[in-house]
């Protein structure tokens, strides 16, 4: 990706200050709402069936996150990722915890069968119960494990890419590194640092940050949501740095790591970044 | 106001340690409860329709958020609204969102109906939604907008006066300048930063702070809705000044706000006031 | 209790990396989430009736919380807890109000009927208000208070010891002084400062950590549970030590709190121990 681009991205997300719903879980949702506002966008949460088509309406992008799913929101899911379809604002799916229960797995399935995914987001793991899910009749390739690393990586971004082909979204891969797809071509980025994944949200914020950078840059999708991702691998890395020099923990990474998101601009991110295009 | 009755309505939250029931949104409900306990309050959060009329006995006061509106909990606020007014606990209604959808718009406007609130308190385009929707004949004057400036101060001072004057609740519209009204009088308060807009919560913990400080002083609701805006406008500039010294950002700011709250005392509030009498 | 068995208790948590599956309240929920990771943990949060019996079965422990209790996880709790059962799989109950409404009160009772609790976990007033409700017909004891101190620390660990015989579980009573008691013995636990207190969620996430450490160790329930308790107060002194160092408050304690779970290693556990064995 060239650095006007990035360059674009982020100036859109400065200028356009983009309203993003989220209909997510109660765990992170606080998390969520801090990301967006620290990345220059404003959050909505809304999950109540009456009135969510109306606040979708409002927004540039909707963001699905099954991780505290209830029976209650998934009419609310499925109302407002139509909306949002017919209004063309992209629609971002982290399906949280797919393949560790049914109602999970089947709901996501639901979710991706009846609402047009500009982006699903999620780990390996996550990404693998969907494959497996949506009736590929090749299976997942045995090679792909829940966990990308250099060894396996050339078959995980194949697989990535096959899955966006059946899919028609980008599809991310988050894990050790990093893979950002679409049917044709792959990101694969090494940002960011191991402590992510021992607080809770990373995933979740970073779902919520490419609904934000997709909402603020609709006719670029697969550089924008690379761009969000390469953003927060970064903004973790120069978080857990400051950890390093507080002597500091789990809790004040989580402090950081909203700094950094909020002190982030395009030289740092331009300077920071660790991304390839396979 | 002068200086003994801030005196006062500080020293009747940390001799009372009033307990505030708060049925709020899943957002920003964390933060809500850790600014009570900050200022000297303490919190209980409880929405069940089956038992929020023995937890709001136990208060003394009521916060009634509709943040993350949900019709599961709309009976849940009404009931216990009403038993807050036969008790007469002060009962404070931040109207998230009012005027974004029809669901919050026509909860917000039945719950002032049907309970009587004390004090209301929410930006200025949540203010608006609610007068408009109240069906005042007059309208909006058009001169009010939704960010109360030093231009069109005046208007919106007299606005927020007849708001308070026919819903009979001292009304409270936050912004880059903070209106503190009855219906014949009105503060206006210059404490504060921009950053508390940039992190989800600086209103609800708002609301929850102004519930706590009206729950202590029932009798003094106008004056102690006040201190409470002042309170916290001056804990987000010194919150703000420990941010720049820390090359911090949002997260941090977050984690401060509350530590100024906790370490709050009047000689602080009293010297840090940007209040007046209009 | 021996310093080896101390050293094993925390090893079979770093190594087993034990999964907690939590049915929570949604103002603690995060606190939950990132003490379980910070502990060396990993949590779920499910409550949905139709799939906790599967979440619970691929998890080593089950965390029961009812701090915003509503009806529609009453059956969920119950589904998982005998669920959990069935796996002999290790329960904690967070009794969250139990006194404070008839709901709480008659929820934790039949939760306590119809799920064999390893532990129960609450403040003495919580843990009287099930004493009470669960048809003693000695009463509970007139010089029992709802605070432990050393006045009345003989009465009340006789006190927790008969419960803990009646209910067939370890209960944790904290405060001032920490009780955690079986039928036969009981630790006393001086960890811990007040400003533990004075946040929200610290009740919340020692019965969370109690789920993994007991989780890691089945066999020594009683053990498990006194070391969680234990470690967390100290955690609290040394978060407190670092707020006095850098002029913070609650907000930074919170922070500092997470940072010393997830610093947290045998011989600062062991070099801080306030615990006896009555």
């Amino acid at each position: 990706m060239k650095t006007e681009t990035f360059n674009e991205i982020i100036e859109n997300i400065l200028n356009k200050n983009p309203l993003v719903h989220c209909i997510t879980n109660y765990v992170t949702v606080n998390d969520c709402a801090n990301a967006l506002l620290a990345c220059g966008a404003s959050p909505i949460m809304a999950d109540d069936e009456d009135e969510v088509e109306e606040i979708t309406t409002l927004c540039s992008a909707l963001n699905i996150n099954i991780g505290t799913l209830n029976k209650r929101t998934i009419g609310s899911m499925l109302k407002a990722g139509k909306r949002a379809n017919e209004l063309n604002h992209p629609v971002i799916l982290d399906p949280v915890g797919a393949g560790a229960s049914s109602l999970r797995t089947s709901t996501a399935l639901k979710l991706i069968s009846e609402i047009k995914m500009s982006v699903i987001r999620g780990n390996m793991s996550e990404i693998i119960a969907i494959a497996n899910g949506y009736g590929s009749t090749q299976g997942v390739d045995a090679n792909v494990e829940d966990n990308v690393s250099e060894q396996n990586l050339s078959e995980s971004v194949d697989f990535v890419k096959k899955l966006s082909l059946k899919l028609n979204s980008v599809i991310v891969a988050t894990g050790e590194i990093d893979i950002v797809a679409n049917s044709k071509n792959a990101y694969t980025i090494r940002n960011g640092v191991p402590m992510m994944s021992r607080i809770t949200g990373s995933g979740c914020m970073l779902s919520a940050l490419i609904a934000a950078y997709c909402g603020a840059n609709p006719s670029r999708i697969f550089e924008a949501t690379a761009a969000s991702v390469a953003m927060l691998g970064i903004c973790g890395e120069r978080a857990y740095k400051r950890v390093m020099e507080t002597n500091g923990g789990n809790g004040l990474f989580r402090a950081y790591l909203i700094d950094e998101i909020s002190k982030m601009n395009t030289p740092t991110l331009i300077g920071g970044l660790k991304i390839e295009l396979e």
